[in-house]
């Protein structure tokens, strides 16, 4: 059995040095906190995992990338994440203060199923941290976010880390995260260098949406 | 009971002068026709309707839009389309010399459900004959026809009215024809003006795209 990566992180056991931070921040501040994705080790797998924490600092929600990713681009780029990770299980909705949110990780926003199964629950937002590359940001990054915003009428935010043009690693990272409405317009957004967004929701939208363009779903 | 429009025509009842000049014209150059759409009128009731006319001039399907649009923007636009037309009942797709073809009509395009059905049926190709205007056009033309190609890896053409900036309406075509790649990349592209444009399909490329980018759902 592969070793796993010494950077994984016990979250269950209380033992993860990401999710404290993140924990602390939250209650300082007391706010919400959608807390990126890091590598999670349980059960001798490791998983890519994101969690929700509350304004008290405890955590309201853990996510899994179900949908782990694979590209054979011949020339461009080559890339198979089950060679370390495990696909999660379940999918995850929450209820915060500041709506119902669900949450994907990076490709999970290819699937359009799980943004469905999410509207279907009641979802106002949709949040997928992600580290799209170069050759899926140009092409799918804004396309994905504004179709599962567009489809479902509901909010969509993507947060992924900045680009690092000094990188020593094939994987350069697109960046450009993101904040978009109901209509697929863009509210907020940074470009591929580190930025601090922000965007404000009006969860009213949502329903001027729908009602806007009458959908025979609802 | 409302008049139906004099200008509905009789397909089935062989009363379609459209039909009938897209049938000769199918038939003498040996081509496969997506005849756009016209209004059908059937059992007392208008239908928004698209044929699919094989290299014989014989009518291959017949596909009735499914979805009636009906938007009300306030201060902008406001249409109602059920006050005129009756919605289609059944899902349309069809081999023909060029590939299986799945049909949507316009508003069908907003639903993701149909272009992941056409796609389990193996649809190579779905086309959308639509009239979209400024609003939703700017919106979300490009945005629905590189989604439902992206998502579901295959290919999809659209067919819009040109516009014309002097009609004396309040519904101002969008126009902009375009071929969609499986990539969601625009392989052909009109303007909003009149225009023949011509696209090559390399139905080989869906293969290819699938495995470039291994998507669970095959």
């Amino acid at each position: 059995m592969e070793t796993l990566p010494s950077y994984a992180e016990d979250i269950d056991g209380g033992e993860s040095p990401s999710i404290s931070m993140l924990s602390e921040l939250a209650a300082a501040r007391k706010i919400t906190i959608v807390g990126g994705s890091i590598p999670e080790k349980a059960s001798g797998k490791v998983f890519n995992t994101c969690c929700v924490i509350g304004p008290d600092g405890q955590i309201l929600a853990k996510h899994r990338k179900l949908h782990l990713f694979e590209i054979d681009i011949p020339g461009d780029i080559k890339l198979k994440e089950s060679d370390t990770f495990t696909g999660g299980q379940k999918t995850t909705i929450v209820d915060t203060d500041v709506g119902r949110i669900g949450i994907g990780i990076c490709h999970d926003i290819r699937f359009p199923e799980l943004a469905m199964l999410y509207r279907s629950k009641g979802a106002h937002l949709i949040c997928y941290p992600s580290a799209f590359n170069m050759s899926t940001g140009e092409l799918l990054w804004d396309l994905m976010q504004k179709s599962r915003a567009v489809d479902n009428q509901l909010f969509v935010a993507t947060c992924s880390p900045a680009r690092d043009p000094n990188a020593n690693s094939d994987y350069m990272i697109w960046g450009h995260s993101s904040l978009i409405g109901p209509f697929g317009e863009v509210l907020a957004a940074a470009g591929h260098e580190e930025a601090t967004v922000i965007g404000e929701i009006d969860l009213s939208t949502i329903q001027s949406t729908r009602h806007a363009i009458l959908e025979l779903r609802i």
